[in-house]
């Protein structure tokens, strides 16, 4: 049993290097980027908190399980920006060879049990990943909602991108994608996208 | 509906904080310190990693966000380290105050489930919180150990100290409780503490 937790241990120090993984989306009050733990950490409470918003109820152990795995890949694969459309290219490819070395590192069993928790995650059809995918959108929006719409403005991103992504928040909530148009439409009213 | 909304989404805003509150307990490879929402983030991943040694069976749902949200209060009342004898005398009175204010900007009754989560945290009592506790323990000891004790060393902690605290991991887990041991010995070996 030792050597099981020997195993468990060493994935739970591996993943201390996801606290070092800046994302392009800034605290609110413009403080610093954030980086992808505080990021899952913030989703996986907004999953609870909102959960009655979700179009059909979900497992919410499994639903923050994925949202604080989800970027675990990053330690190698590093953060790959919503726009960035040259890093998505590769996203896929680095990602996968992260999760064979990182989700490795567990009992063989139990990786594979993080591991589809994960690719449920990524496919994004399980209901429970489409409010998780709503939340990975709708977390930094409130953050650049605040800030006036600062992340957009420093990637001089156009309001057709915004929506393509953000509309996928309607798969896993119909109201919160209402309100995240609202919030879109008041950037675009201000110039900000 | 849409007020009940907005109040959630300024619960949301305003926890954004708690990844500003900076902890004792260093990173892996004494980069920085640790932030309350990181940590948190951990705490919640290894309760669900080692859910397998809690001395009872848990609800994980309800010991993962008990996880999350245990350090929400800090945003007011700052970290009290663990071996602070002095600021613990207020702590307390500071922690109740922070909740009234923080959870009191959800609806009523979700604030009310949020805040009984923290209070069972707080009390310890509950099986889901004498294992959240011992994660509370064991998040930051394999950091520090990984760090050859250097949390301890900079505050100049004795064995005795790091021994009282870590004894309360029995309570939620006699396995990770072994483990323990097994590593304070070996810095104690080595005059870490």
């Amino acid at each position: 049993m030792m050597e099981r937790l020997e195993q468990q241990l060493a994935f739970a120090l591996e993943i201390d290097k996801e606290k070092n993984i800046f994302r392009q989306t800034s605290l609110s009050g413009l403080g610093r980027k954030e980086n992808d733990a505080e990021h899952a950490w913030h989703m996986a409470i907004m999953t609870y908190l909102l959960k009655e918003y979700a179009n059909e109820d979900i497992d919410i152990a499994r639903a923050m399980l994925m949202c604080l795995i989800h970027d675990i890949v990053e330690i190698d694969a590093g953060d790959t920006y919503a726009y960035d459309e040259e890093g998505k290219k590769t996203q896929k490819a680095r990602e996968e060879a992260a999760a064979d070395r990182i989700f490795g590192l567990l009992p063989t069993e139990q990786g594979r049990e993080l591991r589809a928790v994960f690719e449920e995650f990524e496919e994004g059809t399980s209901k429970e990943a489409r409010f998780v995918r709503a939340m990975d959108n709708l977390q930094p929006l409130i953050l650049n909602d605040s800030n006036d719409g600062s992340d957009w403005q420093e990637h001089d991103v156009k309001y057709e991108q915004v929506l393509k992504r953000q509309s996928r928040t309607k798969e896993g909530s119909e109201v919160l994608f209402q309100k995240t148009m609202e919030i879109l439409e008041k950037h675009r009213g201000r110039g900000h996208i």
